[in-house]
């Protein structure tokens, strides 16, 4: 991609769950050549350190206790998009994760259509995928479930026929990804329940997916929110819930040697 | 990562949907430090290309009429990427998107971890989301919906409960987003029509997303069959249907500019 095709246009890009290897190419190019980029807050700092020196770096997301309004937020967010990009720069506006996944995409698509600003999106790993195989826990599987329903922490407010249908999916086998539940979570745990889920569903909470001090905590639906309270995983977590939903194996990116299990490889090739 | 730490292990990479920018950076070191790769069918040829001379590579994906019990695939596929991780050699293990979203994943992780083999999983961009992003098609949005299902064609095989949850899903507004449903999509239309959901409801297909020849055909479930036997489009095909799921603006990944549209992002400027 040629720096001068940048210029003048807006970059909505995914920032993927942390670690900067799990940017796409394209985001890790456009990253090197913004002229500013605006952020979230859940934007890893390992990803922020591959800006240039030069680039204007402008932190856009919620912080806790700011108590800006989310309308006006987003508003100001799309004025300065708008703005830079009419300044003739390369904006680039960097989303944890993926940007239609949970992270308001459309809304900024939107508004820089409405003002005829050029613009492009850039997917991204989005963190309940990357969670589940980093810590290798199946989402979808022959012969088991065919489908995955990703979701955020508002599940709890569903409609009831709307909970229902999630309830019946996730008793079919269909795992739940849920972003963003971490507050809620009590809540949800208690609606599932009281909804006919088990509380020996299984249940996992994967904390800061892809980072050097990712963690996960496995238990069940009836486990999970003590298991959590004891914990003290640091933020962002997602959660994965289903029947088969259960971590094979690994669970850190370096735990890849196998040697902790009862046969290692060369042992196997031997016998073979 | 260093080149060494690779040998003797296998990488299940996900190769995303095309486009060689949108794999991962992590992916694309991988690639060029293979000593052999094993590709499913539907990895790009311009991913392909970026293999070194040396590389060995050996496509293991279904092909049409060749007649291989899908069982013994996958075991020759197990048995393939064991031998040579065991001879020391840097394998990868390539597919299309993520490779455990509707990708067998787990199945691999398995059967390496039996056998003892170091293996590590690297996501992917799945092909539904990228198709999303590419064709600006509303996933999750706020004050809308909260949730996307992401499903195989063989949806239309699930239990009727299962199916019922599904339809109440998607009357609630949440998209859903089907893989390989390209052969079974009459049947599936036809059974979501029966069970009460409308003719008018949006659905797309999106065609060899992120490639070069990506196309849209955005219509209705009323629409889209026929629609599709017009319109010829080349495999994979990844399908977005809810009520909300509307393309806006641009289609294509060089349909950024909007100069097409009534306003100009000059005119704007000036009229501010």
């Amino acid at each position: 991609m040629k720096t001068n095709q940048c210029k003048g246009k807006v970059f909505l890009v995914g920032a993927g769950p942390g670690d900067p290897e799990l940017l796409t190419v394209r985001a890790h190019k456009l990253l090197q050549s913004a002229d500013v980029v605006l952020h979230d807050a859940l934007v890893s700092p390992e990803v922020l350190a591959l800006l240039p020196l030069g680039a204007e770096r402008i932190a856009v997301g919620k912080r806790i206790g700011d108590k800006v309004d989310q309308t006006d937020r987003q508003l100001r967010i799309n004025e300065l998009l708008a703005r830079h990009a009419r300044a003739g720069r390369c904006v680039v506006r960097l989303k944890a994760g993926d940007p239609f996944m949970f992270g308001r995409g459309i809304e900024e698509v939107r508004a820089l259509a409405a003002v005829g600003a050029p613009c492009e999106v850039v997917p991204g790993i989005t963190a309940g995928i990357a969670a589940a195989e980093l810590c290798r826990i199946p989402l979808t599987e022959r012969y088991r479930n065919t489908s995955a329903l990703f979701c955020t922490g508002q599940t709890a407010d569903y409609s009831l026929s709307h909970f229902s249908a999630v309830i019946e999916l996730m008793k079919a086998g269909t795992p739940l990804v849920m972003y963003m539940g971490f507050e809620q979570l009590d809540r949800i745990v208690e609606r599932f329940i009281e909804s006919g889920l088990s509380p020996d569903l299984p249940a996992c909470a994967v904390s800061r997916v892809s980072r050097n001090d990712q963690a996960l905590v496995s238990g069940t639906l009836g486990t999970i929110t003590q298991q959590l309270r004891e914990s003290e995983l640091p933020l962002p977590v997602v959660f994965i819930i289903g029947e088969y939903a259960v971590p094979e194996g690994a669970h850190n990116r370096d735990q890849t040697d196998p040697s902790d299990q009862n046969h290692s490889f060369n042992q196997h090739d031997q016998a073979s």
